[in-house]
């Protein structure tokens, strides 16, 4: 005897631009179940409607308590508040961190209940609301406890990223910076002829929009086709190979921005010494980067011991392949699966001097 | 400013026959995670090879163990075994408690890693080897934390019953009487007329294999369109909705088939007392229940409140519907969502008098 199960679970949602999102006015929710960041509500409570339908909890989100005991005391405000199976969804209020463990605890509660994600940094508006991830560190891994649960929309409003701080702000343009190198060549050009004019405006104003909607455009069009990472070989996975392991052992002074964009320099490396790229190809990266007041060299991608162990710890999640993505071009890029050790320490190398020279 | 981010997730999987599975003879995987109920070990240790490929982690499974606490031990295992991502299925052994909380485990672990189910019980093999749905109990709350999440196969040795006590299959036969009752009219004459020739024999033989085959036939035609549970009236409810918390309130001394056996029989009186099923056919259900040893009363089925707050609760999981399955027939149901509390106390009664009746 043998059965079959066999179906299809459809999902779609849709991302919007919103002003004023804080208010709440375009969600129909007869009761309101907010889990908001704690700096975010401190920042913009007074934005927020304050009456009987609106259910507040606040939390304290960083990469460190990232973490299943934050995530207990979200389920425990869902238990608390007697929620809906499906017609309460629950309204995230903040940065990817945010919205990575409200969506975790979500998808787990009575096997997932709805909700929707309002991003209020640079780093969540173009990345942790577009795909269907959700996560929680765990065994000082980064995101080793997850699911793949899409909300109901993503609600972007940028006027909020005015109240982050310069260095936050670079950290949303790591990943910006990231995709342009290795999937959006007009991306890469738009952000080198106009860092001072994004960084000085808070990324207020059109150039900013139009930047963030061809992040947005890229990112789609990179996770779309590939939500559950049925395709393990990933381009948007560029600067994500060494630094998870480097950015947990550097939990409370290096952000997520800065590990990626150290990573995706030192990836550069190793196609500059592959003869992938050229010389001029790596500095227009390097001083890309610079630009942004983003960092270049850390003491840490120039350890060899730890870069291998941050790439063998990797590898489990990409099935025992390395399968690293680096640059080709400005503009494209290629997985490998072959990179040797003397080829790595050689990129340390490189990226030290690089340093150095310019 | 608006994007759609829209796809499908094909899912399928085998439910398939097998002897002597605990040889893991047909699992072509190069090594082999195992996790498995404790007692189950104890009794077929010695079927299970043993070598270096085989790793293998015992758990205490019951409902008040099937918690958090035992979650954190198999993702633990699986983080100090440094599964792959894809090619190392966990493989899972015993009854439905274990199969759901490694499930669930496997569901979040690196936002799901393959498993395979072996069920080692009957309630298991007709039950919770069929859907998708993975969970821990949370909050004094039965399966309050869950996933829905397919396994890579499940693979259905019925020899394991043997070793099973007689209760505990009655506790497996009460899942298929249920199913008999609101959708298939055969099994229900199947079951009426061998009683005696199954239970004596344990569930091996020919005519319990055809009863099971037919339970999980009626099963799979239940859930397969409705595996995500889009449709929240499923006639699989019945006999699960004053259940959960009467089941969770005396966790130690009934098991889950005679919690839901004796709400069937509840549910069957608010039919009897609807005039959609007539005496004979309550009869036959209450004769049914008996013949198979299973409990047709208990107090807690009397206790008018605690049956309120039990539906009360079991309705915030059906997004504050009643959607009471209740049948109308040998083999058909309706599902209710106007069940009044005078109809409630009359029924407790009809169920007592049943039971001083006959």
């Amino acid at each position: 005897m043998k059965w079959t199960i066999s179906n299809s679970l459809p999902i779609s949602f849709d991302i919007v631009r919103s002003r004023n999102v804080l208010s709440l006015k375009e969600l129909d929710i007869a009761r309101k179940i907010i889990i908001i960041d704690h700096n975010v509500y401190e920042l913009y409570k007074d934005n927020i409607p304050c009456d009987s339908t609106i259910n507040i909890l606040t939390i304290n989100c960083t990469e460190a308590t990232k973490s299943l005991d934050n995530a207990q005391l979200i389920l425990n405000f869902f238990e608390t508040k007697n929620i809906l199976r499906r017609t309460e969804p629950v309204i995230a209020i903040g940065g990817g961190v945010l919205l990575d463990i409200v969506g975790f605890c979500c998808s787990i509660y009575r096997r997932g209940i709805p909700y929707i994600r309002i991003p209020t940094t640079l780093l969540s508006i173009i990345d942790a609301s577009i795909g269907i991830k959700t996560s929680i560190n765990h065994f000082d891994r980064r995101n080793r406890l997850g699911s793949f649960y899409p909300p109901l929309m993503s609600i972007l409003d940028t006027a909020l990223i005015k109240t982050q701080t310069a260095r936050e702000i670079s950290n949303g343009v790591a990943e910006i910076l990231k995709l342009s190198i290795v999937v959006d060549e007009t991306l890469f050009e738009l952000l080198e002829n106009n860092p001072k004019v994004v960084m000085e405006d808070k990324f207020q104003g059109d150039l900013a929009d139009q930047i963030i909607d061809i992040a947005i455009n890229s990112m789609i069009s990179e996770l779309n086709s590939n939500l559950w990472e049925q395709q393990l070989q990933r381009s948007v996975d560029f600067g994500h190979s060494f630094s998870p392991i480097i950015e947990m052992k550097n939990v409370c002074d290096m952000l997520h921005g800065e590990a990626v964009i150290l990573d995706c320099l030192l990836s550069s490396c190793i196609s500059f010494n592959r003869n992938l790229i050229s010389q001029d190809t790596l500095y227009r990266i390097f001083n890309l980067i610079k630009s942004y007041n983003l960092p270049t060299y850390h003491a840490d991608f120039y350890n060899i011991d730890l870069l291998n162990k941050a790439l063998t710890d990797t590898m489990k999640h990409r099935d025992n392949n390395q399968f690293l993505p680096i640059p080709t071009s400005i503009g494209g890029c290629i997985i490998i699966n072959d990179l040797t050790q003397d080829e790595l320490l050689l990129s340390t190398i490189t990226m030290r001097q690089l340093n150095n020279k310019i």
